[in-house]
């Protein structure tokens, strides 16, 4: 078997087959097939794109080129999300003690990350004592008996994705859907889960820009998760503002607690509902979406939830009283408000934008060795569809700085009022095959 | 100026302006921008194709990539000829004297190369005596004298296409008209000439398997030609079978003589007065392609060819005797019949497959530090739609060796004996703009 003769026959329209597919990710995986012609069959993929077959193929040597995350000793049907990234994205804080309040086990393998916020890890960090320096052991005992925990990264996860990605990322070859899709579900697999769910963005502030491209890679996962025997589901859900109202580590947390108890931002809420019926759907909690949504709201309105994410930071040495007591969690030294210069109805709120502004005062990560600071971040005091006052506070800046002007400057740039505006609509899809 | 972003402009369809054209192939020349990158572009200019001004602008960067030859100090219009190759291609060696007749400047830079024979410059050193290890002074001094002298390659001509063509050639991204294009025409205008001919050959034997591949590629190549101020003319010629008789290097010189006496093969004469008519039109020999062709015919007619021939050999240390007794070629130890199977009329001779068995032999070289066998090589004695009786000899096998076995076999499953057959066409297309 030549390289060059799997390059020409995809570059040909031709279906690779499993045995080349291999060859392929073991050959640069080993450094035996070199970048030149990894790149040249990346970009043949492409414009032939892969059928069914092949992306599940790709995923699966993927997988199989590194280790693999063995949860067998946790008891149930784990359940894992992945959200293709946003801004404000606070879903898995809430996710993970909501959905282990109907026993569906919980085993989250977490990163840092770079963004505009930190990762997930960073953001519970916010909470005074938690950590994630747990053993494996530890791990599987947390989940076995509490149904939640969270612990760092370990392992070599899918080295032949790590090394793909970053030379797609240089040869023009990132925007590909059957690439895209084995990269996420790759990762997801070796991570070991039964289950997947997949949120994917779309709109402004996301990496798929149209609900067609976002479609598009939602059924390409689904399809590859299903073709290699995790069930998966996926809805796309709009990325075009912030979601919820916190974009911040503490800030997040705190907002967290708040739709724990019912008390969080609508679009949040609903996001929550609705990736969080399909995980309780797959993990045998609940026979139809309606009768799982039924069961989450049950134990946000009797408090369940909320004491289930009490007990997880506890049990990875948290202190348990931010539940009652928020002021508990890291506080910016100064709360500036952003006043709007007219009345009107925001109509836009630039997503990434707004994301850099949070990482200009200091909330995310631009290289791996930024140092974060998790007080501060911004809120947003209103969203699309919202009526503004003149004067009245499009956002509330956190910071441990005075001197916010250039925050001031891109917020401003990035929030539009109009004479009128609808509030967007927050699930586009539902693909549950 | 990124390369990723030239890579993504060119995937996305868009047109390459003359400074990112430059800025790739100078990095990439000089190794400040990888081959990872350069086959990604290579792959999306093979599915997005290139328009004249980059086809022009590629080709002209990768001139200026290295030397290029100064043949100022030659009188007259200098026109080059190439071929795309072939097997048993002969023309240059009765070219050069026939246009030199006409007072026609061929100042040939040639090389020694891969393949069924060997170059030019092996064939021409079947000649007792013959050289091509003049100084560039030489050099200019015999063609202003007598029109015609042949020399070594010198200089480091297009190295940004040597390298390009490497890659190329590992990552599936040969077969692509720009690319293609770019590259034979860079040589020829880096080798000085100040007009090109080009015969671009067609059929089983040939790199364009089909005609309408042949003439994308024939007025690809007389677009660039033209449009860097190189008048370029082309024709589409059949390669589906050898072209004259002789496939091997002294054998060739042979052909050349007797074709340059009026005495030729059919097809070879046909092909040479057709090329030739153009490199006299371009060089300012005569008005018509009708004209130059009557020119030709005369000086074949009235001895100025042949005696042009013997001026050229005898000018680079070359024993002239061979025009009047070919004996004085290296001559082969054995000649060995391969005579017809069953009677019939020649339907099919496969070019390449008979010069692999001229390969075989040691007429040409697998790789460049093979020794060539100047004697040996085939004659066939038959062509396409030609009659054959049972026993009648199809190919005579010039040989320093008995055993033989092998190259009658590969003859034999290369020639294909019909009820009935017509000779192909040879000239296809004549291309004059």
């Amino acid at each position: 078997m030549r390289m060059v003769d799997i390059i020409a026959k995809k570059r040909d329209g031709g279906q690779l087959t499993t045995e080349e597919i291999n060859f392929f990710i073991q050959g640069y995986t080993s450094g035996e097939i070199p970048d030149y012609q990894a790149s040249s069959l990346a970009m043949a993929i492409y414009f032939q794109d892969m059928d069914d077959q092949e992306r599940a193929d790709l995923t699966m040597a993927m997988v199989e080129s590194g280790d693999q995350i063995d949860l067998s000793e946790i008891e149930g049907i784990k359940v894992d999300k992945h959200s293709t990234g946003g801004v404000g994205d606070t879903t898995t804080l809430v996710l993970a003690p909501l959905v282990a309040a109907l026993d569906i086990p919980v085993a989250k393998m977490s990163g840092r990350g770079l963004g505009h916020t930190g990762g997930t890890i960073d953001k519970l960090e916010s909470v005074e004592g938690f950590h994630v320096e747990i053993s494996d052991e530890e791990f599987v005992r947390l989940v076995n008996e509490d149904k939640v925990a969270v612990i760092g990264q370990t392992g070599n996860l899918t080295p032949a994705d790590k090394k793909l990605y970053a030379l797609r990322d240089v040869t023009g070859t990132v925007n590909s859907i059957p690439l895209i899709a084995s990269s996420i579900m790759s990762k997801k697999i070796a991570a070991g889960s039964d289950a997947i769910v997949l949120d994917v963005k779309t709109g402004a502030g996301a990496f798929m820009k149209t609900d067609e491209d976002a479609e598009k890679l939602a059924h390409a996962m689904v399809k590859i998760g299903n073709n290699v025997g995790r069930r998966t589901m996926a809805i796309i859900s709009d990325m075009s503002q912030p979601l919820g109202y916190a974009i911040g580590n503490a800030l997040e947390v705190q907002e967290a607690i708040e739709t724990l108890r019912g008390e969080g931002p609508e679009d949040l809420t609903e996001l929550v509902l609705t990736l969080g019926s399909q995980m309780v759907v797959l993990g045998g909690g609940a026979e139809t979406l309606d009768e799982a949504r039924g069961k989450l709201q049950e134990v946000i309105q009797n408090g369940q939830a909320l004491e289930k994410f009490r007990t997880f930071l506890e049990n990875q040495g948290g202190n348990g009283d931010v539940i009652d007591d928020v002021s508990l969690l890291p506080q910016a030294s100064y709360k500036i408000e952003v006043p709007a210069k007219y009345a009107g109805v925001v109509s836009r709120i630039v997503a990434d934008e707004i994301g850099i502004a949070s990482m200009l005062l200091g909330a995310g990560r631009a290289t791996k060795d930024d140092q974060i600071d998790l007080a501060v971040g911004l809120m947003l005091r209103k969203k699309v569809g919202d009526r503004v006052e003149e004067g009245e506070s499009l956002v509330t800046i956190y910071a441990n700085r005075e001197e916010v002007e250039e925050v001031k400057e891109k917020i401003y740039s990035n929030i539009e009022i109009a004479d009128k505006a609808e509030a967007p609509k927050l699930i586009h899809t539902i693909i549950t095959e």
